[in-house]
Protein backbone atom coordinates (compact mmCIF):
# COMPACT_ATOMS: atom_id res chain seq x y z
CA UNK A 1 0.00 0.00 0.00
CA UNK A 2 1.45 3.48 -0.96
CA UNK A 3 1.31 6.45 0.77
CA UNK A 4 -1.47 7.56 -0.95
CA UNK A 5 -3.49 4.82 -0.92
CA UNK A 6 -3.69 4.80 2.98
CA UNK A 7 -4.68 8.48 2.93
CA UNK A 8 -7.33 7.68 0.29
CA UNK A 9 -8.49 4.87 2.95
CA UNK A 10 -8.22 6.73 5.96
CA UNK A 11 -10.57 9.22 4.04
CA UNK A 12 -12.78 7.18 3.70
CA UNK A 13 -12.81 6.16 7.40
CA UNK A 14 -13.00 9.36 8.69
CA UNK A 15 -15.66 10.96 6.60
CA UNK A 16 -18.24 7.46 7.09
CA UNK A 17 -21.17 8.85 8.58
CA UNK A 18 -23.21 5.34 7.97
CA UNK A 19 -21.43 2.65 9.79
CA UNK A 20 -21.10 2.47 13.34
CA UNK A 21 -18.11 2.53 15.92
CA UNK A 22 -17.63 -1.12 15.95
CA UNK A 23 -17.75 -1.58 12.01
CA UNK A 24 -15.30 1.50 11.44
CA UNK A 25 -12.65 -0.24 14.04
CA UNK A 26 -13.20 -3.45 12.15
CA UNK A 27 -12.72 -1.61 8.73
CA UNK A 28 -9.41 0.18 10.58
CA UNK A 29 -7.92 -3.11 11.13
CA UNK A 30 -8.74 -4.03 7.38
CA UNK A 31 -6.51 -1.19 6.91
CA UNK A 32 -3.72 -2.28 9.01
CA UNK A 33 -3.63 -5.46 7.35
CA UNK A 34 -3.45 -3.91 3.92
CA UNK A 35 -0.80 -1.83 5.14
CA UNK A 36 1.20 -4.83 6.75
CA UNK A 37 0.67 -6.95 2.67
CA UNK A 38 2.16 -3.97 0.83
CA UNK A 39 3.93 -1.20 2.79
CA UNK A 40 7.24 -0.86 1.30
CA UNK A 41 10.22 -1.75 3.49
CA UNK A 42 13.63 -2.66 3.66
CA UNK A 43 13.36 -5.13 6.36
CA UNK A 44 11.28 -6.36 9.60
CA UNK A 45 12.26 -3.75 11.63
CA UNK A 46 11.56 -1.07 9.26
CA UNK A 47 7.99 -2.98 8.48
CA UNK A 48 7.17 -2.96 12.33
CA UNK A 49 8.13 0.41 13.07
CA UNK A 50 5.66 1.84 9.85
CA UNK A 51 2.92 -0.32 11.13
CA UNK A 52 3.15 1.04 14.56
CA UNK A 53 3.05 4.71 13.25
CA UNK A 54 0.16 3.74 10.92
CA UNK A 55 -1.78 2.28 13.81
CA UNK A 56 -1.82 5.40 15.49
CA UNK A 57 -2.50 7.55 12.20
CA UNK A 58 -5.67 5.23 11.82
CA UNK A 59 -6.97 4.76 15.51
CA UNK A 60 -7.07 9.27 15.07
CA UNK A 61 -9.14 9.49 12.56
CA UNK A 62 -12.13 8.67 14.42
CA UNK A 63 -11.15 10.46 17.92
CA UNK A 64 -14.70 9.26 19.92
CA UNK A 65 -14.76 5.96 18.61
CA UNK A 66 -13.33 3.77 21.23
CA UNK A 67 -13.00 0.53 19.52
CA UNK A 68 -10.71 2.04 16.82
CA UNK A 69 -8.65 2.72 19.42
CA UNK A 70 -8.70 -0.49 21.29
CA UNK A 71 -8.21 -2.74 18.51
CA UNK A 72 -5.99 -0.57 16.62
CA UNK A 73 -3.44 -0.35 20.43
CA UNK A 74 -4.02 -3.89 20.73
CA UNK A 75 -2.84 -4.85 17.16
CA UNK A 76 -0.24 -2.52 17.74
CA UNK A 77 1.30 -3.64 21.30
CA UNK A 78 1.48 -7.00 19.63
CA UNK A 79 3.64 -6.49 16.92
CA UNK A 80 6.77 -6.41 18.64
CA UNK A 81 6.41 -10.71 19.07
CA UNK A 82 7.04 -10.54 15.13
CA UNK A 83 10.57 -8.68 15.06
CA UNK A 84 12.41 -12.21 14.93
CA UNK A 85 10.31 -13.00 11.83
CA UNK A 86 11.71 -12.45 8.26
CA UNK A 87 10.03 -9.29 6.42
CA UNK A 88 7.20 -11.94 4.52
CA UNK A 89 6.41 -14.01 7.78
CA UNK A 90 5.83 -10.40 9.40
CA UNK A 91 3.87 -9.13 6.98
CA UNK A 92 1.91 -12.75 6.92
CA UNK A 93 1.49 -12.50 10.75
CA UNK A 94 0.92 -8.97 11.50
CA UNK A 95 -2.02 -8.90 8.57
CA UNK A 96 -3.58 -12.53 9.96
CA UNK A 97 -3.52 -10.40 13.56
CA UNK A 98 -5.03 -7.81 12.21
CA UNK A 99 -8.15 -10.19 10.72
CA UNK A 100 -8.16 -12.21 14.05
CA UNK A 101 -9.08 -8.93 15.97
CA UNK A 102 -11.64 -7.72 13.62
CA UNK A 103 -13.31 -11.20 14.34
CA UNK A 104 -13.10 -10.90 18.13
CA UNK A 105 -14.84 -7.68 17.61
CA UNK A 106 -17.31 -8.99 15.53
CA UNK A 107 -17.78 -11.99 17.49
CA UNK A 108 -18.06 -9.87 20.77
CA UNK A 109 -20.49 -7.47 18.94
CA UNK A 110 -22.87 -10.98 17.90
CA UNK A 111 -22.67 -12.09 21.68
CA UNK A 112 -23.55 -9.25 22.91
CA UNK A 113 -26.27 -8.98 20.84
CA UNK A 114 -27.47 -12.96 22.28
CA UNK A 115 -27.56 -11.79 25.34
CA UNK A 116 -29.66 -8.41 24.75
CA UNK A 117 -32.27 -10.57 23.19
CA UNK A 118 -32.26 -13.13 25.64
CA UNK A 119 -32.62 -10.30 28.32
CA UNK A 120 -35.40 -8.44 26.61
CA UNK A 121 -37.45 -11.41 25.66
CA UNK A 122 -40.56 -11.42 22.98
CA UNK A 123 -43.62 -9.24 23.55
CA UNK A 124 -41.71 -5.89 24.35
CA UNK A 125 -41.74 -2.41 23.04
CA UNK A 126 -38.37 -1.20 22.66
CA UNK A 127 -37.54 2.40 22.02
CA UNK A 128 -34.24 2.74 20.57
CA UNK A 129 -32.20 6.13 18.83
CA UNK A 130 -29.71 5.98 16.52
CA UNK A 131 -28.71 3.37 14.36
CA UNK A 132 -26.26 -0.02 16.02
CA UNK A 133 -25.39 -2.60 14.28
CA UNK A 134 -25.30 -4.24 17.61
CA UNK A 135 -29.02 -3.51 18.29
CA UNK A 136 -30.02 -4.21 15.06
CA UNK A 137 -28.58 -7.91 15.33
CA UNK A 138 -30.58 -7.84 18.84
CA UNK A 139 -33.90 -7.13 17.28
CA UNK A 140 -33.64 -9.60 14.28
CA UNK A 141 -33.59 -12.04 16.84
CA UNK A 142 -36.83 -10.83 17.92
CA UNK A 143 -38.38 -10.81 14.92
CA UNK A 144 -41.51 -13.02 15.10
CA UNK A 145 -42.22 -12.07 18.88
CA UNK A 146 -44.59 -9.70 19.19
CA UNK A 147 -41.97 -7.11 19.20
CA UNK A 148 -42.29 -3.66 18.42
CA UNK A 149 -39.88 -1.05 17.96
CA UNK A 150 -40.27 2.97 18.80
CA UNK A 151 -37.30 4.42 16.58
CA UNK A 152 -36.34 8.26 16.08
CA UNK A 153 -34.99 9.37 13.02
CA UNK A 154 -31.34 10.71 14.25
CA UNK A 155 -31.05 13.57 12.46
CA UNK A 156 -29.50 15.21 10.97
CA UNK A 157 -28.64 12.64 8.55
CA UNK A 158 -31.64 9.79 9.79
CA UNK A 159 -29.94 6.95 9.99
CA UNK A 160 -33.14 5.67 11.50
CA UNK A 161 -34.43 5.31 7.82
CA UNK A 162 -31.82 2.42 7.53
CA UNK A 163 -33.26 1.10 10.66
CA UNK A 164 -36.79 1.36 9.87
CA UNK A 165 -35.74 -0.08 6.69
CA UNK A 166 -34.25 -3.43 8.32
CA UNK A 167 -36.73 -3.69 11.09
CA UNK A 168 -39.73 -3.56 7.87
CA UNK A 169 -37.95 -6.03 5.47
CA UNK A 170 -38.10 -8.23 9.25
CA UNK A 171 -41.39 -7.66 9.15
CA UNK A 172 -41.27 -6.20 13.17
CA UNK A 173 -43.54 -3.83 13.72
CA UNK A 174 -42.18 -0.40 14.23
CA UNK A 175 -42.92 3.70 14.82
CA UNK A 176 -41.16 6.02 13.67
CA UNK A 177 -41.02 9.69 15.36
CA UNK A 178 -38.57 12.80 14.65
CA UNK A 179 -35.94 13.21 17.74
CA UNK A 180 -38.32 15.27 19.41
CA UNK A 181 -41.06 13.31 20.19
CA UNK A 182 -38.72 10.81 22.31
CA UNK A 183 -39.90 11.83 25.54
CA UNK A 184 -43.66 11.52 24.10
CA UNK A 185 -42.60 7.94 23.20
CA UNK A 186 -40.57 7.41 26.26
CA UNK A 187 -44.07 7.00 28.34
CA UNK A 188 -45.31 4.22 25.43
CA UNK A 189 -42.16 1.74 25.65
CA UNK A 190 -41.48 -1.10 27.67
CA UNK A 191 -37.57 -0.55 27.50
CA UNK A 192 -34.93 1.60 26.25
CA UNK A 193 -32.05 0.11 24.40
CA UNK A 194 -29.16 1.68 22.58
CA UNK A 195 -25.74 0.94 21.13
CA UNK A 196 -22.65 2.71 21.99
CA UNK A 197 -20.06 4.76 20.29
CA UNK A 198 -17.79 4.49 23.31
CA UNK A 199 -18.18 3.37 26.63
CA UNK A 200 -16.24 5.86 29.18
CA UNK A 201 -13.92 3.97 32.16
CA UNK A 202 -17.03 5.30 34.66
CA UNK A 203 -19.87 3.45 31.98
CA UNK A 204 -20.96 6.88 30.73
CA UNK A 205 -22.03 6.32 26.66
CA UNK A 206 -20.76 8.40 24.10
CA UNK A 207 -23.04 7.69 21.75
CA UNK A 208 -25.46 9.71 18.62
CA UNK A 209 -26.65 12.97 20.19
CA UNK A 210 -30.22 12.30 21.67
CA UNK A 211 -29.12 9.52 23.43
CA UNK A 212 -29.18 10.90 26.41
CA UNK A 213 -32.26 12.80 26.04
CA UNK A 214 -33.59 9.28 25.75
CA UNK A 215 -32.23 8.30 29.17
CA UNK A 216 -33.67 11.28 30.99
CA UNK A 217 -37.02 10.17 29.59
CA UNK A 218 -36.82 6.63 30.28
CA UNK A 219 -35.46 7.67 34.02
CA UNK A 220 -38.41 10.08 34.22
CA UNK A 221 -40.77 7.04 33.47
CA UNK A 222 -39.56 4.61 34.96
CA UNK A 223 -38.85 2.38 32.38
CA UNK A 224 -35.22 0.46 32.17
CA UNK A 225 -32.79 2.06 29.53
CA UNK A 226 -29.64 -0.68 28.32
CA UNK A 227 -27.15 -0.31 26.54
CA UNK A 228 -25.72 -3.27 24.19
CA UNK A 229 -22.31 -3.15 22.93
CA UNK A 230 -19.15 -5.17 22.84
CA UNK A 231 -16.43 -4.66 25.49
CA UNK A 232 -13.84 -3.11 23.10
CA UNK A 233 -15.88 -0.15 22.98
CA UNK A 234 -14.76 0.59 26.49
CA UNK A 235 -12.40 3.14 26.83
CA UNK A 236 -9.68 2.40 29.75
CA UNK A 237 -9.15 5.10 32.32
CA UNK A 238 -5.61 5.60 30.62
CA UNK A 239 -7.04 7.01 27.29
CA UNK A 240 -7.36 10.77 26.90
CA UNK A 241 -10.72 12.66 28.20
CA UNK A 242 -13.16 12.04 24.75
CA UNK A 243 -13.66 14.42 21.98
CA UNK A 244 -17.12 14.41 20.74
CA UNK A 245 -16.95 14.84 16.68
CA UNK A 246 -18.30 17.92 15.23
CA UNK A 247 -19.23 17.35 11.61
CA UNK A 248 -20.00 19.81 9.03
CA UNK A 249 -23.08 22.43 9.82
CA UNK A 250 -23.88 22.03 5.62
CA UNK A 251 -25.47 18.34 7.42
CA UNK A 252 -28.77 20.19 9.06
CA UNK A 253 -28.85 22.11 5.15
CA UNK A 254 -30.20 25.34 7.88
CA UNK A 255 -30.37 28.52 5.51
CA UNK A 256 -27.61 30.91 7.13
CA UNK A 257 -28.45 33.95 8.73
CA UNK A 258 -25.96 36.57 9.61
CA UNK A 259 -24.77 36.11 13.26
CA UNK A 260 -26.38 32.58 13.86
CA UNK A 261 -24.10 29.26 14.47
CA UNK A 262 -25.11 26.06 13.57
CA UNK A 263 -23.74 23.44 15.69
CA UNK A 264 -23.39 19.69 14.67
CA UNK A 265 -21.90 17.45 17.59
CA UNK A 266 -22.91 14.02 16.77
CA UNK A 267 -22.74 12.16 20.30
CA UNK A 268 -23.87 13.18 23.75
CA UNK A 269 -22.59 11.68 26.83
CA UNK A 270 -25.39 9.89 28.84
CA UNK A 271 -23.80 9.26 32.67
CA UNK A 272 -23.47 5.71 33.67
CA UNK A 273 -26.13 6.78 36.75
CA UNK A 274 -28.85 7.33 34.06
CA UNK A 275 -28.12 3.46 32.75
CA UNK A 276 -30.15 0.12 34.57
CA UNK A 277 -27.63 -1.95 32.69
CA UNK A 278 -24.67 -2.60 30.07
CA UNK A 279 -24.90 -5.88 28.21
CA UNK A 280 -21.44 -7.14 26.27
CA UNK A 281 -20.16 -10.72 25.29
CA UNK A 282 -19.74 -11.89 28.45
CA UNK A 283 -23.88 -10.82 29.79
CA UNK A 284 -25.79 -8.01 31.78
CA UNK A 285 -23.96 -5.83 34.09
CA UNK A 286 -26.06 -3.74 36.45
CA UNK A 287 -25.28 -0.35 37.87
CA UNK A 288 -24.06 -1.18 40.94
CA UNK A 289 -20.91 -3.96 39.06
CA UNK A 290 -20.01 -0.57 36.71
CA UNK B 1 -70.36 35.85 6.57
CA UNK B 2 -72.04 32.94 4.60
CA UNK B 3 -71.35 28.96 5.98
CA UNK B 4 -68.99 28.65 3.16
CA UNK B 5 -66.51 31.77 4.59
CA UNK B 6 -66.81 30.65 7.72
CA UNK B 7 -65.95 26.77 7.01
CA UNK B 8 -63.17 28.56 4.70
CA UNK B 9 -61.53 30.75 7.63
CA UNK B 10 -61.95 27.62 9.70
CA UNK B 11 -59.97 25.71 7.43
CA UNK B 12 -56.96 28.52 7.26
CA UNK B 13 -57.35 28.10 11.43
CA UNK B 14 -57.26 24.61 11.60
CA UNK B 15 -54.25 23.99 9.31
CA UNK B 16 -52.05 26.95 10.47
CA UNK B 17 -48.70 25.54 11.61
CA UNK B 18 -46.93 29.18 11.46
CA UNK B 19 -48.44 30.98 14.66
CA UNK B 20 -48.65 30.12 18.46
CA UNK B 21 -51.65 29.40 20.56
CA UNK B 22 -52.24 33.25 21.55
CA UNK B 23 -51.87 34.20 18.08
CA UNK B 24 -54.48 31.56 16.54
CA UNK B 25 -56.67 32.57 19.63
CA UNK B 26 -56.78 35.78 18.25
CA UNK B 27 -57.19 34.50 15.14
CA UNK B 28 -60.20 32.52 16.21
CA UNK B 29 -61.78 36.31 17.93
CA UNK B 30 -61.20 37.91 14.49
CA UNK B 31 -63.20 35.19 12.93
CA UNK B 32 -65.76 35.67 15.86
CA UNK B 33 -66.12 39.52 15.10
CA UNK B 34 -66.89 38.81 11.50
CA UNK B 35 -69.36 36.43 12.05
CA UNK B 36 -70.85 38.73 14.80
CA UNK B 37 -70.89 41.62 11.86
CA UNK B 38 -72.38 39.29 9.27
CA UNK B 39 -73.74 35.99 9.67
CA UNK B 40 -77.44 35.81 8.40
CA UNK B 41 -79.98 36.57 11.33
CA UNK B 42 -83.77 37.42 11.60
CA UNK B 43 -83.48 38.98 15.13
CA UNK B 44 -80.75 39.22 18.37
CA UNK B 45 -82.15 36.34 19.68
CA UNK B 46 -81.29 34.14 16.47
CA UNK B 47 -77.98 35.67 16.00
CA UNK B 48 -76.92 34.83 19.82
CA UNK B 49 -77.71 31.23 19.47
CA UNK B 50 -76.03 31.19 15.77
CA UNK B 51 -72.87 32.66 17.45
CA UNK B 52 -73.05 31.00 21.08
CA UNK B 53 -72.74 27.70 18.24
CA UNK B 54 -69.90 29.30 16.54
CA UNK B 55 -67.47 29.83 19.33
CA UNK B 56 -67.73 26.52 20.06
CA UNK B 57 -67.54 25.42 16.67
CA UNK B 58 -64.23 28.09 16.08
CA UNK B 59 -62.77 26.64 19.56
CA UNK B 60 -62.90 22.80 18.44
CA UNK B 61 -60.45 23.70 15.48
CA UNK B 62 -57.15 23.34 17.52
CA UNK B 63 -57.82 21.14 20.98
CA UNK B 64 -54.50 21.50 21.86
CA UNK B 65 -54.62 25.22 22.27
CA UNK B 66 -56.04 26.78 25.43
CA UNK B 67 -56.32 30.12 24.54
CA UNK B 68 -58.61 29.52 21.65
CA UNK B 69 -61.29 27.69 24.28
CA UNK B 70 -60.92 30.32 27.19
CA UNK B 71 -60.84 33.21 24.83
CA UNK B 72 -63.98 31.66 23.03
CA UNK B 73 -65.71 30.65 26.10
CA UNK B 74 -65.39 34.07 27.57
CA UNK B 75 -66.25 35.58 24.36
CA UNK B 76 -69.71 33.32 24.07
CA UNK B 77 -70.55 33.80 28.20
CA UNK B 78 -70.90 37.39 27.31
CA UNK B 79 -72.89 37.37 24.99
CA UNK B 80 -76.08 36.79 26.41
CA UNK B 81 -75.95 40.86 27.98
CA UNK B 82 -76.70 41.64 24.46
CA UNK B 83 -80.09 40.07 24.96
CA UNK B 84 -82.46 42.97 24.54
CA UNK B 85 -80.10 44.93 22.29
CA UNK B 86 -81.78 45.38 18.44
CA UNK B 87 -80.07 43.56 15.61
CA UNK B 88 -77.93 46.12 14.70
CA UNK B 89 -76.58 46.91 17.92
CA UNK B 90 -76.30 43.19 19.22
CA UNK B 91 -74.04 43.02 16.10
CA UNK B 92 -71.65 46.20 16.51
CA UNK B 93 -71.57 45.01 20.85
CA UNK B 94 -70.04 41.21 19.87
CA UNK B 95 -67.70 42.24 17.44
CA UNK B 96 -66.04 44.85 19.80
CA UNK B 97 -66.41 42.32 22.79
CA UNK B 98 -64.47 40.19 20.55
CA UNK B 99 -61.82 43.01 19.60
CA UNK B 100 -61.64 43.67 22.98
CA UNK B 101 -60.89 40.32 24.06
CA UNK B 102 -58.33 40.51 21.41
CA UNK B 103 -56.58 43.10 22.40
CA UNK B 104 -56.85 42.06 25.89
CA UNK B 105 -54.86 38.77 25.19
CA UNK B 106 -52.55 40.65 23.11
CA UNK B 107 -51.82 43.00 25.75
CA UNK B 108 -51.63 40.50 28.29
CA UNK B 109 -48.45 38.20 26.33
CA UNK B 110 -46.55 41.63 25.66
CA UNK B 111 -46.61 42.00 29.98
CA UNK B 112 -45.95 38.59 30.38
CA UNK B 113 -42.57 39.19 27.52
CA UNK B 114 -41.59 42.58 29.90
CA UNK B 115 -41.58 40.24 33.09
CA UNK B 116 -39.60 37.12 31.54
CA UNK B 117 -36.81 39.86 30.45
CA UNK B 118 -37.09 41.45 33.19
CA UNK B 119 -36.43 38.65 35.33
CA UNK B 120 -33.56 37.49 32.99
CA UNK B 121 -31.74 40.33 32.58
CA UNK B 122 -28.66 40.70 30.09
CA UNK B 123 -25.54 38.38 30.10
CA UNK B 124 -27.54 35.15 29.89
CA UNK B 125 -27.00 32.13 27.52
CA UNK B 126 -30.54 31.06 27.06
CA UNK B 127 -32.36 28.04 25.40
CA UNK B 128 -35.42 27.62 23.80
CA UNK B 129 -37.49 25.06 21.64
CA UNK B 130 -39.64 25.76 19.20
CA UNK B 131 -41.07 29.60 18.30
CA UNK B 132 -43.40 31.36 21.15
CA UNK B 133 -44.40 34.91 19.75
CA UNK B 134 -44.26 35.76 23.67
CA UNK B 135 -40.51 34.37 24.16
CA UNK B 136 -39.78 36.12 21.22
CA UNK B 137 -41.14 39.55 22.39
CA UNK B 138 -38.85 38.69 25.31
CA UNK B 139 -35.59 38.07 23.57
CA UNK B 140 -35.86 41.33 21.81
CA UNK B 141 -36.48 43.49 24.56
CA UNK B 142 -33.26 41.55 25.65
CA UNK B 143 -31.15 42.36 22.89
CA UNK B 144 -27.92 44.75 23.21
CA UNK B 145 -27.88 43.06 26.37
CA UNK B 146 -25.30 40.51 26.28
CA UNK B 147 -27.77 37.86 25.49
CA UNK B 148 -27.19 34.86 24.18
CA UNK B 149 -29.61 32.25 22.06
CA UNK B 150 -29.18 28.67 22.01
CA UNK B 151 -31.90 27.26 19.74
CA UNK B 152 -33.16 24.08 17.92
CA UNK B 153 -34.68 23.39 14.41
CA UNK B 154 -37.73 21.67 16.02
CA UNK B 155 -38.83 19.22 13.37
CA UNK B 156 -40.85 18.62 11.49
CA UNK B 157 -41.78 22.19 10.26
CA UNK B 158 -38.03 23.99 11.60
CA UNK B 159 -40.64 27.07 13.47
CA UNK B 160 -36.74 27.35 14.61
CA UNK B 161 -35.85 28.63 11.56
CA UNK B 162 -38.33 31.60 11.61
CA UNK B 163 -36.81 32.25 14.96
CA UNK B 164 -32.89 32.39 13.94
CA UNK B 165 -34.34 34.77 11.05
CA UNK B 166 -35.86 37.07 13.58
CA UNK B 167 -32.89 37.23 16.30
CA UNK B 168 -30.11 37.66 13.21
CA UNK B 169 -32.23 40.36 12.36
CA UNK B 170 -31.58 41.65 15.64
CA UNK B 171 -27.96 41.46 16.24
CA UNK B 172 -28.77 38.77 19.08
CA UNK B 173 -25.69 35.67 18.14
CA UNK B 174 -27.52 32.63 18.56
CA UNK B 175 -26.66 28.89 17.89
CA UNK B 176 -29.10 26.55 15.96
CA UNK B 177 -28.86 22.98 17.13
CA UNK B 178 -30.73 19.78 16.25
CA UNK B 179 -33.25 18.96 18.45
CA UNK B 180 -31.30 15.95 19.48
CA UNK B 181 -28.55 17.75 20.66
CA UNK B 182 -30.91 19.85 23.06
CA UNK B 183 -29.25 17.69 25.89
CA UNK B 184 -26.07 18.31 24.86
CA UNK B 185 -26.11 22.26 25.02
CA UNK B 186 -28.83 22.32 27.94
CA UNK B 187 -25.64 22.40 30.18
CA UNK B 188 -23.95 25.02 27.90
CA UNK B 189 -27.14 27.56 29.02
CA UNK B 190 -27.96 29.57 31.84
CA UNK B 191 -31.68 29.13 31.55
CA UNK B 192 -34.42 27.33 29.81
CA UNK B 193 -37.18 30.01 28.39
CA UNK B 194 -40.02 28.55 26.41
CA UNK B 195 -43.95 29.58 25.60
CA UNK B 196 -46.74 27.44 26.07
CA UNK B 197 -49.70 26.18 23.72
CA UNK B 198 -52.08 25.27 27.05
CA UNK B 199 -50.79 25.25 30.67
CA UNK B 200 -52.93 22.24 32.66
CA UNK B 201 -54.57 23.22 35.73
CA UNK B 202 -51.64 21.87 37.57
CA UNK B 203 -48.92 23.84 36.27
CA UNK B 204 -48.04 21.42 33.36
CA UNK B 205 -47.44 23.03 30.47
CA UNK B 206 -48.37 21.73 26.33
CA UNK B 207 -46.27 23.00 23.93
CA UNK B 208 -44.73 21.62 20.88
CA UNK B 209 -42.95 17.82 21.28
CA UNK B 210 -39.47 18.01 22.35
CA UNK B 211 -40.07 20.35 25.76
CA UNK B 212 -40.02 18.08 27.92
CA UNK B 213 -36.81 16.37 27.37
CA UNK B 214 -35.36 20.06 27.28
CA UNK B 215 -37.12 20.26 31.15
CA UNK B 216 -35.82 17.30 31.87
CA UNK B 217 -32.09 17.90 30.61
CA UNK B 218 -32.57 21.38 32.71
CA UNK B 219 -33.64 19.64 35.61
CA UNK B 220 -30.78 17.26 34.98
CA UNK B 221 -28.00 20.35 35.02
CA UNK B 222 -29.16 22.25 37.80
CA UNK B 223 -30.78 25.05 35.40
CA UNK B 224 -34.07 26.95 35.89
CA UNK B 225 -36.50 25.99 33.47
CA UNK B 226 -39.22 29.00 32.76
CA UNK B 227 -42.43 28.63 30.82
CA UNK B 228 -43.60 32.39 29.76
CA UNK B 229 -47.43 32.95 28.67
CA UNK B 230 -50.23 34.68 29.05
CA UNK B 231 -52.59 33.01 31.40
CA UNK B 232 -55.58 32.99 28.93
CA UNK B 233 -53.33 29.75 28.11
CA UNK B 234 -54.23 28.50 31.82
CA UNK B 235 -56.97 25.64 31.12
CA UNK B 236 -59.48 25.45 33.77
CA UNK B 237 -59.93 22.16 35.69
CA UNK B 238 -63.10 22.09 34.27
CA UNK B 239 -62.13 21.26 30.70
CA UNK B 240 -62.04 18.14 29.21
CA UNK B 241 -58.69 16.24 29.16
CA UNK B 242 -56.45 17.82 26.57
CA UNK B 243 -55.66 16.01 23.25
CA UNK B 244 -52.61 16.03 21.49
CA UNK B 245 -52.83 17.12 18.30
CA UNK B 246 -51.52 14.48 15.70
CA UNK B 247 -50.92 16.30 12.07
CA UNK B 248 -49.64 14.33 9.04
CA UNK B 249 -46.93 11.86 8.87
CA UNK B 250 -46.35 13.02 5.44
CA UNK B 251 -44.69 16.43 7.47
CA UNK B 252 -41.54 14.17 8.51
CA UNK B 253 -40.68 13.21 4.49
CA UNK B 254 -39.92 10.16 5.19
CA UNK B 255 -39.75 7.50 3.06
CA UNK B 256 -42.19 4.36 3.10
CA UNK B 257 -41.78 1.31 4.62
CA UNK B 258 -44.37 -1.46 4.78
CA UNK B 259 -45.25 -1.96 8.07
CA UNK B 260 -43.35 1.41 9.49
CA UNK B 261 -45.88 3.89 11.01
CA UNK B 262 -44.99 7.39 11.08
CA UNK B 263 -46.47 9.07 14.01
CA UNK B 264 -46.29 13.52 14.20
CA UNK B 265 -47.59 14.40 17.31
CA UNK B 266 -47.26 18.00 17.89
CA UNK B 267 -46.96 18.73 21.51
CA UNK B 268 -45.64 16.97 24.61
CA UNK B 269 -46.73 17.42 28.13
CA UNK B 270 -44.00 18.72 30.66
CA UNK B 271 -45.29 18.20 34.26
CA UNK B 272 -45.23 21.18 36.53
CA UNK B 273 -42.83 19.33 38.65
CA UNK B 274 -40.05 20.50 36.17
CA UNK B 275 -40.78 23.80 36.25
CA UNK B 276 -38.88 26.34 38.05
CA UNK B 277 -40.91 29.18 37.20
CA UNK B 278 -44.49 30.36 35.44
CA UNK B 279 -44.03 33.78 33.64
CA UNK B 280 -47.33 35.78 33.03
CA UNK B 281 -49.09 39.02 32.57
CA UNK B 282 -49.08 39.25 37.13
CA UNK B 283 -45.51 38.28 37.28
CA UNK B 284 -43.61 35.31 38.40
CA UNK B 285 -44.92 32.20 40.18
CA UNK B 286 -42.62 29.78 41.44
CA UNK B 287 -43.49 26.04 42.10
CA UNK B 288 -44.44 26.30 45.55
CA UNK B 289 -47.40 28.82 44.41
CA UNK B 290 -48.66 26.72 40.99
Amino acid sequence: MAKQDLERHLKILRDDRIHGAGELARQGLHIAAACARRWPAANTTDLLSALYEQAGIIAATRPSMAPLQQLLQRWRERLSALADYDLDQARQGAAALAGELAKISESAAERAAEHASALIGGGKTIITHSLSSTVLAALQRLADNKTRIILSESRPLCEGYRLAERLSAWSIPATLITDAQLGLFAARADLALVGADSLLADGAVVNKAGTYLLALAARDCGMPFYVCCESFKRRSPAMPPIELETMAADELDAPGWPGINVENIYFDITPARLISGWIDETGLQVASKA
